[in-house]
Parts: structure tokens; C-alpha cells; sequence
């Protein structure tokens, strides 16, 4: 699939939504699992999630939509404030206004086609483009949101008994 | 973690409003996308889901709940109606309601911990007990919601460009 904004903003104005949905008000075992050491669980995803909106994806279009001389990304911290205490609701909620208040600000710079292949910085990458920015944006949604699921299930690996043999998720080594 | 109704029961509430906040109404190139020959699209997991809700989660129960002399499940197909051309938010609609409705049941059981012991067989398995049953179904969905995003990421694969390094969910082989 090529990346379009009519396919792609869908998905990013629905995370928040679908996230609320499965964790706001879920029992604190579900919430604060892991999938081992140096794992994340779904609550320390949803605050990782927080600081993409803040500092990564909306910061690094207008470096690439201004188009100045020097448009060289910050490198984004994977790693800030995984260790909030806030409560999960509360993260929950903020991630929802931020993401509305970026997905706003997207459409209404209303990208043509040309903007798309606009380019800045990466740190690491080198020159990228406004369209692989904006794919990986949407990527980057749906790789936490099977994350989050793929987390929870291995909770009941042990109840299920004899079932295991039919979960691959229940299977698989997370560190590969 | 032991399985037990309270924890249990809200995932198995959620999964379908999850799952319809985030498939509902998206353009169909997200919805059938398949990782690849033989795996399903995000279409076809929901019409496992249906399948599930009618013919083995709740059926089975009832076979163990009931301990007549003969407690052997039939077998599920796991393949049933995946070439359906229902559109989705049928499906969706469905699912939701059967899943309303087999909640509401298990809920009216009001299972106690001696219930959650109560076994049937399984026809591969042999001897499972209810909480195994119970767990599954609750595995069943987490593990199909991580299938479902799984499956969608890799979309825009090519349209992440160099980003690609940073997903594992780009880079896995889905048959191993």
C-alpha cells in the first residue's frame, strides 16, 4: 500500500479510541504486565504513545513543511517517562487531546502530493520524506497496539493449561 | 496470573467495541490485507470471532456445566466462512451481538471456584477444565487483536522507507 492521508489519518485518529476502549478501567494486572524484563507494559506504552505526540511526529513535519536550511530532527527519547507514576486514565486522556489537537493541525495544513515528498533530517536515517514520516506515524500506532495485546495474552499462559499449543503468541520468544 | 472471572470477563466485554472502533467504517485496503498466503485478513478474524461465539465458547461450557456422561466437545472449525462476503460492519454488528449475549450467560451462571474446576474433554486434549476454557476464550481474543494490528502494519512497509529498521513487526517472518 502507498501511504495517502485518506488512508492513513483513519488510523491515527482512532488509536486513542481503540486504546481507551481495551485498557480505561481494566484491572491493574492487565495494565502493568510485561512481557519480561526490559518490556513495556500496556501502561508504560500509553506513555510512550504521549511523547510521540509531544516531541516526535508533529515537531519533525514542521521541520520538513518549513523547509529552513538546517532540518535535522531531534533525536526522540524512546525511553522518557516510562516510569511515570500517573495514573493510566490520566495518560489516557491526554494522549486523545494531543492526538486531536496533531491530527488537526495535519489536516489542516492540507498536504498536496509534492508536499509529501518534502524532505528533512533523520539522525540516524538521513534524508526522509513527509510521506515516510507520516507512514511510520501511522506504523508506529499499530506496532504498540499489537504490542499491547501481544503483552496481555502471555498473563494467562499458565491458565489456559493444555491450550497453549494453539497460541503462538503465548509461544514465541519476545526477545528475538 | 490465575484466571478469574473478574479480571476475565472485562476483556471479553471490550473486544468487540475495540475491534469495531478500529476496523468500522475503514477503507478496505486496511481491512483485507493479509501478511501474506494463508494468513487472514483483519475481515476474515472477525468471522472467526462469530464462529467462536456460536459454536465453541459457550457450547463447551454448557457440556461442562451440564457433567452428563458425555462430555466431549465437537470439534472447532477454525476455518469456517473466512471466504464470507458479508460487508464487515455486518460482521461487526453480529459479533457484538453474540458476544453480548454469550457474556450475559456466563455471567447468569454465576460460576463459582468449584465450577471453574468442573472439566469436559477436549477432542485433542483430553481433560480440560472450565477456568482452562474460560482463559482461552479470553486468549483467543487478546491473541486475535494482536493478529488483527499485526496484520495491518506491514501495509506500509515500503512506505516507511528507511523506518523499516525500527519495527520488528516489519521484519518478522509471519510463518515461523
Amino acid at each position: 500500500m502507498d501511504f495517502n492521508l485518506d488512508e492513513g489519518i483513519p488510523i491515527l485518529e482512532r488509536t486513542p479510541s481503540v486504546i481507551s476502549r481495551l485498557l480505561d478501567d481494566l484491572p491493574e494486572d492487565w495494565t502493568r504486565v510485561t512481557e519480561g524484563p526490559d518490556t513495556w507494559s500496556p501502561h508504560q506504552v500509553v506513555a510512550h504513545l504521549i511523547n510521540g505526540e509531544r516531541t516526535d511526529w508533529i515537531p519533525r513535519a514542521r521541520i520538513i513543511l518549513k523547509q529552513g536550511k538546517y532540518r535535522r530532527f531531534d533525536p526522540f527519547d524512546r525511553f522518557f517517562e516510562l516510569g511515570t507514576q500517573r495514573p493510566l486514565n490520566d495518560l489516557l486522556e491526554e494522549f486523545d487531546k494531543l492526538r486531536s489537537e496533531n491530527v488537526a493541525t495535519l489536516r489542516g495544513w492540507n498536504l498536496k502530493e509534492l508536499d509529501l515528498e518534502l524532505t528533512g533530517e533523520h539522525p540516524e536515517f538521513g534524508r526522509v520524506t513527509m510521506r515516510q514520516l507520516l507512514a511510520t506515524w501511522v506504523v508506529h500506532d499499530l506496532s504498540h497496539l499489537a504490542q499491547i495485546t501481544r503483552t496481555m495474552a502471555p498473563a494467562y499462559t499458565e491458565a489456559v493449561g493444555p491450550w497453549t499449543a494453539y497460541f503462538r503468541v503465548l509461544q514465541r520468544d519476545v526477545r528475538q
